[in-house]
């Protein structure tokens, strides 16, 4: 059904050589991919941490660390890139390529995110009131670090069902996400004091709400590679139909 | 300097009309790309004077819009990646088709940010209080979509001068919103009853600032394509200097 990129008999010379290397090179590519993938991990768990326990020294690591992250980003696509130019990879071959291109934006802005809550964390001990609404932070955040970790482990395996998994658990953060908001606007009512406070926490917790996005967005490409169909903005019960096949 | 897309003397026979064939795809690429710019910004000028207006039928037509926004998300996006498997086109084409892919993924948050506003709107009107914010969200609307107009114009007419521009502006951008943000907590904090609908007017002008996010992201892009320099993540003294080059 679809071509793959072993070496035809005109290639006898060089052919396995030539394809023994472009394994290769899109081994290495899944490696960073997924190598950075740790990394922005880390970012958010520190993230969180460094605001639940007030730890600014953290804080500051997790801004410094997002340039590496930054590097990574242009290294993969500069890579990703020179495959397409060099291999010119085609079927299952491109759409790894192609989607590791995408995944490796939504990586990126995972760490944004993370950056986003460090510098949060730092204005919240600052100001060095009660904690109010940590709980839903906890919780949103462990949530949302599986989806990330399950997304990148689908990758890794190539599975395409526990994808689907995560697109469903997107729909689950949504609501919690909005359950979360209105109690954060419930202490902003109970008390004009309590309202800088917890508008900062409202933003770590939209943070947190659009790493479960990315985590979604790289379980789509994850379906799109192992399927070729592309799920985004199709209702799950579509994309269900797909993995089934 | 670089490789181009012209046939070699080994082409003769069917040399000219696959390049033409393939200049034609590509044109059509930037078209349907330029096309899909055009509708998101509509999609955003749009969901802001429903939220002004209180016109809640055009909220609504922004949000049916938004699933043609995404449907032509996926049709570039697939007619990018046929190219590639194609015609396998290598430095300034190659630079261009992935970059289409990219930005073509700004586009459809552009459109998913309308949508958001567009839904703010419907909420806003139904509470039916007094306008708080709306001077802000005004300007700082007007600003992006100027910003996101000038990056599709850069684009057009591939000017990395205009792009690096959009870039220089994205830093006012990000003051004027936080200004903003910060005249929306002083009403909060005067009225109680002001907290519910600030929200809802801050998460607009977060919106608009994510806009003003996206159309940094397709200059840098721009810049990309003319220069074959990856200027994201480098400070504007950069990439002023690649170019100047």
């Amino acid at each position: 059904m679809e071509k793959n990129s072993m070496p035809t008999k005109k290639d006898d010379v060089y052919g396995d050589h030539i394809s023994h290397k472009f394994n290769d090179e899109l081994m290495e590519l899944k490696t960073e991919f997924l190598k950075m993938g740790g990394m922005v991990e880390a970012q958010v768990d520190n993230a969180i941490l460094a605001l639940v326990d007030g730890d600014g020294h953290l804080a500051d690591e997790i801004r410094a660390n997002d340039k590496k992250v930054d590097r990574m980003e242009v290294e993969i696509d500069e890579e990703a890139t020179l495959i397409i130019a060099r291999r010119q990879p085609t079927a299952r071959d491109l759409r790894l390529v192609i989607s590791v291109i995408k995944m490796v934006a939504d990586l990126e802005r995972v760490g944004d995110e993370a950056k986003k809550i460090a510098k949060l964390a730092i204005k919240l001990q600052e100001e060095g009131q009660a904690p109010r609404g940590y709980v839903e932070v906890r919780h949103i955040g462990t949530h949302v670090l599986s989806m990330l970790h399950d997304a990148l482990d689908a990758f890794a395996r190539l599975d395409s069902e526990q994808a689907l998994r995560i697109m469903k658990e997107d729909k689950r953060v949504d609501e919690e996400y909005q359950a979360a908001a209105r109690t954060l606007l419930t202490f902003m009512m109970e008390d004009t004091r309590n309202i800088s406070r917890c508008m900062s926490v409202m933003w770590v917790l939209r943070a947190l709400e659009r790493v479960g996005d990315h985590a979604c967005n790289i379980a789509e490409n994850v379906i799109f590679m192992v399927k070729g169909e592309d799920v985004r903005h199709t209702p799950v019960e579509e994309a269900e139909k797909v993995v089934g096949r």
